[in-house]
């Protein structure tokens, strides 16, 4: 049965499209009794409206798009959860995208959601992003975009972050207050602001703390996305190259975990050899042995809070107004568990 | 700057709207210095043709609607990556929306996709659902839908499943093979299908072993989602009703993770008290401690599978084919850890 048409409720009925669509609209220059026989046909036909063209006259898709490095990953997920949640809200279908951290796939879904005709974007930036033009390209068409997470300084668009730098800080700090004297660090990959923070944060912590900094003990990404193999590579390079580690602070928590059971296979002992804080609090770094102490990061909320910037902006556009722009970082917090003294 | 629209380019070169139109798609009857002219104003203004004029003219709007329960969830999200991977290869959007194993948002999630006119719809049914009128709507509109996982036996679609009691029956016996005298099963919820059949599954392995089956212990599900908290609960009751029980055979890796942290903080011994094997093999299930059996589900495999058939109907009917629906059984395998003894 293919979907019912205007048309066919038009000729059972022996009247016209416009009167079918009047009726169906509530239009007070149709009669009572024609929108009761319309509605009531519309109805035993299972009639649905077409959301193309009822999209064409209103020029609203009510649908945004998202696009994220990957999918399968605690912090992303969390995240997905607070802006589909905060959407369905609103009466917003999310299309969601997956960049695989790829700069060319990301530029050729921006391409699709334009086309799309979304009414905003959402966007978390793939690890090989360093070009902007197609971002620009968004905001030139008046066209709402926040991102999120992993963000462009120099993109001027609407920003839910944390403060990566401050809590990467913190828990280098955390390591220090323990009584670690020589601190490695796992670092994310070159390009993404939020890596570049993180290290930054380490870095200030030691030189604050009269610590040298050792470029030998910062351990770079090279993988795309930082994975559990990941941790277990250079928790392995780690104990050949330097023996007298005694506290790393790990980009993030999938890794921390991989460089924990590492750790744990070659009997190395947590905290008392070598402590660990990790970064994200995934559900499951309480759940380890030992448990993980990391920074919170609190995804469902910056779900959330991207979406309402996003919808603010849709409304400023609807509304003729400027779009104003809005910075929000959200706050963390170091939780202390068992993988530090 | 708002999208350039076809008429703004036939305004600056003075000439038709159809002929810029015709230009842009390369008709013969346009000349190749016009076609030149068109082109290359069109891409000096950014124009994006729209997309819901071409759906309107082509039928096909190029996406497809994806139902899960839950989006923030190990096995659902490989399931999702394998979708998107296999609709991106084919130039298809996918929209995900999530039904947070609710029947209500589930039909109201349908409507939608039927309004929004996207081509094909894959589904895994929320806990919550028992009647399937919305999905037999989707299909009395010749609309291709391919339920996965979560299916309901009654509805006349294609389904991409795993034998669900076949792989209990193997993970109960592998419980009784290692010793294992009285068995007890954390089952799902009541009506999916999936949780009846593991439950099935287990329930043939006791009696075709000459062993009682007990329903008292079978602990259900009692909150909609099947989480840690639920699994800590569980043996935490387990261990005050049965002081005998000496295995368990659980419907999903993270309630087996969070029967074995209750056990571990217990002091309860995994596996010489009690051994445990789980459901769905996801990752964490191989790092935490002790290391947890357990069925492996392919859950990449299953969300390609579910997108191939997908398409595989959506060409069936553009060439006006009957529709050829199809049951595809993915292959399930046992992972013996620690565990287990």
């Amino acid at each position: 049965m293919k979907p019912v048409t205007l048309k066919e409720i038009a000729d059972q009925l022996n009247i016209s499209v416009t009167t079918v669509s009047k009726a169906l609209k509530d239009y007070p220059d149709i009669s009572k009794k024609t929108k009761a026989l319309v509605k009531e046909l519309a109805q035993t036909l299972n009639y649905k409206p077409n959301a193309f063209a009822v999209n064409l006259r209103t020029k609203e898709s009510k649908t945004i798009g998202l696009i994220i490095p990957e999918i399968v990953h605690h912090f992303f997920s969390s995240v997905i959860k607070g802006i589909v949640a905060q959407a369905e809200k609103k009466g917003y279908l999310v299309i969601i995208l997956q960049s695989n951290e790829s700069y060319e796939l990301e530029k050729k879904q921006i391409q699709l959601l334009l086309r799309q005709r979304v009414d905003g974007i959402l966007i978390s930036l793939a690890n090989g992003t360093a070009d902007y033009n197609h971002l620009n390209d968004v905001l030139a068409q008046d066209k709402p975009l926040v991102m999120f997470d992993k963000i462009a300084k120099l993109v001027k668009c609407s920003k839910v972050i944390i403060d990566d730098r401050k809590a990467a800080y913190e828990a280098t700090q955390h390591l220090i207050d323990t009584g670690c004297k020589r601190i490695a660090h796992f670092r994310g990959a070159l390009l993404p602001q939020n890596s570049i923070d993180r290290f930054l944060g380490y870095k200030k912590a030691l030189l604050d703390n009269n610590m040298p900094y050792d470029p030998s003990l910062v351990y770079i990404c090279q993988c795309g996305d930082q994975s559990f193999e990941e941790g277990k590579m250079n928790a392995r390079q780690l104990l050949k190259d330097h023996k007298d580690v005694d506290g790393i602070f790990i980009n993030t928590d999938m890794v921390a975990i991989g460089a924990i059971t590492e750790f744990n296979e070659q009997g190395i002992k947590i905290p008392e050899d070598i402590s660990i804080v990790g970064f994200s609090n995934w559900f499951m770094s309480s759940v380890i042995s030992p448990s993980l102490s990391t920074i919170d990061q609190p995804g469902y909320e910056m779900g959330k809070a991207a979406f309402k910037q996003l919808y603010k902006e849709m409304q400023q556009l609807k509304n003729k107004g400027p779009i104003v722009y809005k910075e929000i970082v959200l706050e963390t917090a170091l939780i202390k568990r068992q993988s530090t003294k």
